[in-house]
């Protein structure tokens, strides 16, 4: 990282600069990684500011980018790890990585894949943090049941594109997804299968959601915050779930935002808010993977990847979340993916 | 009813009339009953407003003001209902009401107590409505474990008198009360065992929770909104609870009132905040009757009662839940209790 960006600043290439050194020599208990792809995430914007982040210190200008990444082993001084195999962790904005796994955390988020599948970058989306994020906030916290009626709002988001995709297969009775363009509202519809999808651009949210949604939303799925959850608050079934996943709208806005004015719908509804962290769901992860991986395999969900090309264009891959650019969790492919995998 | 009030305008008599008439005959299946007491409750300001209240239509000029009470069964013509026993129920702001039952309501909101204990007004406050709301809310809604640090909000309100109480007798490590004076704050914790009580109209409220809950708010029962909510929200506890009881801050406020904007510290808590009604818990009502009267009986829990005399001072009374007149739950007394009661 180059230098910190000001609260009301797109993220870009400004903010980084390019660094090339030598890979230092591997100590015992080390192992270096070739970086092969990169997922940007919201969370990678509070690193760079100071107090933003409540799970990890800002970074310093100067320091390496943190970011969540798949690669391959190259070489190894480690007992656990040998070259060849396939590992998802925090590999930095680089294109080579030393890893050191240190104790308990180096289970589940950070670990070799036994089984990779290919595109390797699956393991950074469906099965991987978007995948899981949207499994656990839809079917734990959401407690989704078949023939529920589900709001999702970024749908065309990361997490959004996987998480309609699983009410849908869950047996919801109507999808509806919030996206900020009729491209992306196409795609929801044509590609991942959800039912409606609302341009909050053009389109009245609050009448469209009370016309979609007569006896009310069962599970509301939050990315956003901000006027789509007032005008969800509005609209809820009795004994709602309202999954507070993120809240993009707000979070780094300029000026401070205001909440939920109709928050106390959920008196009367008898409803229920409430946030989650992939975190916490890590030693269950491979629950969610498994499922999410039989359905991938029985074609019922797709991979609804959106690639940019090259470490030089993460820093724009990383604002364009913030700008609505991406349909489908956003991917930086680093280099190519192997051609030949040594699994289990 | 006499007029409408406004939006910004305080409840009082000139909003209602006093009118004298006849007893109508009783026919079959009706019995009338002598109003003993009444208790005032922020969700009759509702019905006084179109479209305010989601449970009960409003009531239009002239009509008898809904309200809930206790009063002794004078004559019947119900097969079910006893001159002499004590009912509790709608009895309206009157001296006298005629009772016909209807069905299925009429079997735990609207029924006869059939062990009156006295005061009978302990039957609407804290073996009444207000006890049983902070009953369920607190330990239904929100799981309230030992060792939990609370707070509760109006602490020295109807159900906010209870709540604390509940609290302290359930093992809770920390009870703290908001309240809106320092007399209030002195009988919160001199009379009803709070630990501190917050003066919120001289003390820095965010400051004081800082201070309080180094830890966090395990359970916040919250009957305000509004900034309260917010300071709270911004000192939860890791799995944190908040249970929205009411919201006396802004449902009549005359402007419409923001949200709480730290609503997004609900993700980092993994937190909970939800609604709930008591209607709900009808049927489970007389767990909640028991164990409150229990406690009464052994001296842990005090009659928080806060009585104003006469039926001609009930519009008074009840403006007074919304100018914070009120010390405990407050009882409009109507007729003193029957000096003989008949019991099973």
């Amino acid at each position: 990282m180059a230098r910190l960006p000001t609260r009301d600043e797109d993220i870009s290439s400004r903010h980084f600069a390019w660094q090339e050194c030598r890979i230092p020599e591997l100590q015992d208990g080390e192992f270096l990684v070739k970086t092969l792809c990169l997922a940007p995430a919201p969370a990678q914007r509070g690193y760079l500011e100071p107090g933003y982040s409540d799970f990890l210190p800002a970074l310093a200008p100067g320091e390496v980018m943190r970011g969540r990444g798949i690669g391959q082993v190259i070489a190894s001084r480690h007992p656990d790890h040998a070259a060849g195999e396939i590992f998802v962790g925090s590999l930095g904005w680089q294109t080579y990585s030393i890893q050191k796994p240190r104790g308990a955390e180096f289970v589940f988020s950070t670990r070799r894949i036994p089984r990779p599948v290919q595109p390797l970058s699956l393991h950074l989306g469906i099965l991987g943090q978007a995948g899981a994020t949207a499994w656990f906030g839809l079917l734990e916290v959401g407690n989704l049941q078949a023939g529920d009626a589900v709001l999702v709002s970024a749908a065309a988001g990361g997490v959004g594109s996987v998480a309609g995709q699983i009410a849908r297969i869950k047996g919801a009775r109507l999808v509806v997804g919030t996206a900020g363009s009729d491209a992306k509202c196409r795609w929801l519809c044509d590609t991942l299968g959800y039912d409606v999808a609302i341009n909050y651009q053009t389109e009245n949210l609050h009448e469209r959601l009370r016309e979609l949604f007569p006896t009310g939303i069962d599970v509301f799925f939050d990315n956003v915050g901000g006027d789509i959850l007032d005008a969800a608050l509005a609209n809820l079934a009795m004994h709602a779930r309202v999954v507070i996943c993120g809240f993009i709208a707000s979070n780094y806005a300029a000026e401070p935002q205001p909440g939920p004015a109709n928050y106390s719908r959920i008196v009367y509804k008898r409803a229920r808010m409430e946030g989650f962290v992939l975190f916490d769901y890590w030693n269950r992860y491979q629950e969610a993977e498994q499922a999410l991986l039989g359905w991938y395999r029985a074609g019922l969900l797709k991979n609804c990847e959106d690639v940019t090309d090259g470490l030089e264009n993460m820093p724009d891959a990383l604002g364009e979340l913030f700008r609505g650019g991406n349909t489908g969790i956003k991917i930086c492919r680093v280099a190519p993916d192997p051609e030949q995998l040594t699994g289990e």
